[in-house]
């Protein structure tokens, strides 16, 4: 594929300095610029080569720059839009790692009246157990799924390109409508995230029971896993992906709702069918997958 | 301690046959009998070295034992008990590892008429990923808790006995009432345990998604690794510990009605709260845990 001669990274931690580091290793980009708000960050990302060079400042890091990788939280994403949108040349390309894809492109709407045609949304699928800098890895996207959500403004060029950079990165890519990748991200994602924060909460507040994680086992320990991910990140990502979020846990409401009363009548067939169906398709589905 | 000339195993799965295994090279008993069904499976404990012999017969397998291990589902145990009875001498032993514990209790109280004086209740807390005889290792315990629920009826000299027996496979032994380890087990492993089974079958069932299960990552693999769990036996736990579990699945769809509120209305600040005290409290207490 062609070569760039610049790439700005907007926030260069875990997602923003992996795609750095894998495009740099590419030998695809003479410069890989990052912009964020710390300097002892950005002058960290150098010394562990994951950018080339840094600026505190949106002019010049996006001025020139032939594509742009949003790897900001989603709270910051309307924000940084408008920061930059001064000195984006016609044909820088303009994509993102936000977990939910709808509230980035109401964000862009918002910021450039209608919705720039080089403006590729995109989530990539990667582990967060360690998150900033440090953690950079180029190997990251290998073999991992990155899902773009172009816009009906999106030209089929720019696709293209942001499609075979992560392509360079190792990565699956597949393309759906923003929607469809929120709904299924709540369900997969958001959901399963929020109820393991909850439960945990719940243990936490009922004081009564006095201290159970004493007698949690390596089931639990499993299950909540992902409620020691980071608070601010899903702060946002239950604020930016509301809509599909709450019909999910409704929709959990109210399949547990159906399994308490199946537990309160002691409905031993209906239990083994619903158990041995999960287990059924967890199995066929999960047990064999990498990542 | 003292010495046993004989010890029988209900049941030779990976909890019994692990508590065999273990008094087997401990040295501490005369001949380990386990009892069961099916005798390819005793055969293959013997081989294994997990017991000493095996018989079919309930006479034969208890008479003269000094101590009975039920390890059998929790629906097998109060016909395991009626199968016992006619042949338990007044100073044989019973304890068993049934995950709850009131109903066991109940059985017992059932069979014998009033609960008797060598009857010790028992939990160990053991990982079972893996199942059955061929899994049963003398290490299972070792630093695993054993929860005892001896009830009022229970001699303080036949709780000593079996706690000193798990002791000597490494266990750490805790003794309370069978109402508070169910109540404390329901809400730290029962409950997760359905939320993930109920989880993978809504996914499941909902099929306007799609094949979903192709989206999730590492975090969905861990949160459901107990989905993948023996359907039987947690259809028995749920039935044989009902009150309790209904009672937890209740305040957890409150605890999610609450979330989802929360997240219909955006509120920043109570998220953060939530996510960042359960993030929290998970670090705290169970980041270090080692089992």
């Amino acid at each position: 594929m062609k070569t760039f001669k610049k790439i700005t990274i907007i926030g260069v931690g875990l997602i923003g300095g992996s795609f750095a580091k894998g495009l740099k290793k590419a030998g695809l980009v003479d410069e890989v610029m990052g912009f964020g708000q710390n300097p002892d960050n950005l002058k960290t990302a150098i010394e562990l080569g994951v950018i080339d060079s840094f600026s505190l400042d949106m002019e010049e890091a996006v001025t020139d720059s032939d594509l742009i990788f949003l790897a900001v939280p989603l709270g910051a994403m309307q924000s940084s839009l408008e920061l930059m949108k001064p000195f984006l040349a016609e044909n820088t390309i303009i994509t993102d790692g936000g977990s939910a894809k709808s509230s980035v492109i109401l964000s862009a709407q918002d910021v450039f009246g209608q919705l720039p045609v080089n403006f590729v949304p995109g989530h990539p699928i990667a582990g967060k157990e360690k998150s900033g800098v440090t953690a950079a890895d180029e190997e990251l996207y290998i073999d991992h799924r990155v899902i773009l959500t172009p816009t009906p403004n999106t030209s089929q060029q720019a696709v293209k390109t942001v499609q075979e950079l992560w392509q360079t990165l190792g990565a699956k890519v597949e393309i759906m409508t923003a929607q469809q990748h929120d709904e299924i991200f709540a369900a997969t994602s958001h959901l399963p995230h929020l109820l393991a924060f909850s439960l945990v909460d719940m243990l936490n507040e009922h004081e009564e029971l006095g201290d159970v994680f004493q007698y949690t086992a390596g089931g639990f320990r499993d299950f909540t896993r992902i409620a020691s991910s980071d608070a601010v990140m899903w702060r946002d990502i239950a604020i930016y992906n509301s809509e599909a979020i709450v019909k999910w846990l409704k929709n959990y409401g109210l399949a547990i709702e159906e399994l308490a009363g199946l537990v309160e009548s002691k409905d031993a067939d209906a239990l083994y069918t619903l158990f041995s169906e999960a287990k059924k398709a967890r199995d066929k589905h999960i047990v064999n997958k990498t990542n």
